[in-house]
């Protein structure tokens, strides 16, 4: 490691995503998480995310019911907790803020101090419709960001996008233009743009700036009112997925950031 | 079909790619790739692409022996002809172009009277080397161009990048806000680039800007000097592969551009 943050061309370290699901129970939600951020930081994990809406169930009814101011929240001083206690840097997934009148989609990003480093709101919120098959409106009950996020590690600078952000290209072009070496997208896509874009979105990405791309995705609920694809992946510079998994919960591990 | 070039939003129309390897006589490449563009036009095809150096082996050592003035020499000569013969837009793979004391990767486009509509110099060159895997330096050879091309079809307009083009998302993405809803790579991709990258670059281009896209490979000749991957493939805005061949000669033919 070197002292000069966002300086450092040739460090790999060791990068985990926590896919976990999330149920009704914010307490509970926020106690799995903080297990397995303490599992994987022993594993020697230094830069751990977890998912899109760790904390709550993923829909336009509990985004509300579960919104909490940033950083003055129980959630984020969970997350505050988790950094420090395990001396790492945590990419908090998302959850729901409440600015306001607003509610945003939001990531909180803290350091291995507790003190929070970064926030991003995501920016393209998701909007579909497609008869007999998914309708989801996010910007019924959201407001979007309008900011990049990247935030320095003595490893390289990484960027954040919240899911949909992880559609357009022109956001990875940018994080990879201001010297990010690792983007991480929490992020929960649907059972049908999942098999059909989540891969290709992170190999693009990966391949066409150079990078190393991370995908943050929750473990699949099969009961809840939208399912999640799960397949949080890993993917390096040159295309390869180091690492896949499927929709069950599992710490991802792989060292990622040699050679950048 | 309107009469407003560029002008339409929901034409669809057959594309056919001509999937053909290239030996060393000229003159029977050039007699192959008309045989097979004849072949493809009385199916239906309205605009057809040969893949890159349809008329000469692919190797820095065979670009000068093969070059020709554009559009004077006797490929281009051909390539009009099978153009206005089969009243088709023609997208010429690529041929050496000899202009001066330089040489080019040069794809020619022709209209249906057998006019010549746009040329396209290929502008990133392929020079990689892969200790023990690959070492291909086509910059020892050629000068690179330097200009965006595009030509207006009645369907709509078609954007041309040859090969390691494909490897530029900026490219893509330009040609893209130039209007262009398809677009066309001539491309002879390694035994090594080709199952990694090909399908991916085609695949991400054709979601990130919602267009069809199109590559159009040389057949796989095992005993040529280098070895193209093939698999000619057809890509709708969704990122689905609606044809995708192997490495055999063949036409690979598709319906493309509805609703755009």
């Amino acid at each position: 490691m070197c002292d000069q943050p966002g300086k450092c061309s040739s460090n790999s370290f060791k990068f985990a995503a926590i896919q976990i699901g999330a149920g009704t129970d914010k307490a509970l939600n926020l106690q799995r998480a903080a297990s397995l951020v303490a599992k994987a930081a022993k594993d020697g994990a230094k830069v751990v995310s977890l998912p899109e809406y760790f904390n709550s169930p993923y829909g336009t009814e509990y985004f509300k019911l579960y919104a909490e101011k940033v950083p003055d929240g129980e959630s984020c001083r969970s997350l505050a907790s988790m950094a420090r206690q395990n001396q790492i840097y945590l990419i908090g997934g998302s959850i729901p803020e409440a600015d306001g009148d607003n509610l945003y989609n939001t990531c909180t990003i803290w350091g291995p101090t507790g003190d929070i480093i970064g926030k991003h709101r995501k920016v393209h919120l998701f909007d579909v419709s497609i008869p007999g098959k998914i309708h989801f409106q996010e910007s019924e009950a959201l407001t979007p960001g309008c900011s990049y996020t990247t935030f320095d590690t003595p490893f390289c600078k990484i960027g954040v996008g919240i899911c949909y952000d992880i559609c357009f290209a022109e956001l990875a072009g940018v994080y990879a233009q201001k010297g990010c070496k690792v983007l991480v997208y929490p992020g929960a896509f649907s059972m049908i743009t999942g098999p059909t874009h989540w891969e290709l979105h992170l190999r693009s990405h990966a391949v066409d700036n150079q990078i190393y791309v991370v995908g943050a995705a929750p473990a699949r609920v099969a009961t809840a009112s939208y399912v999640a694809w799960g397949h949080s992946s890993v993917v390096d510079p040159w295309g390869t997925v180091l690492i896949e998994t499927d929709e069950k919960e599992v710490i991802v591990q792989a060292d990622i950031g040699k050679n950048l």
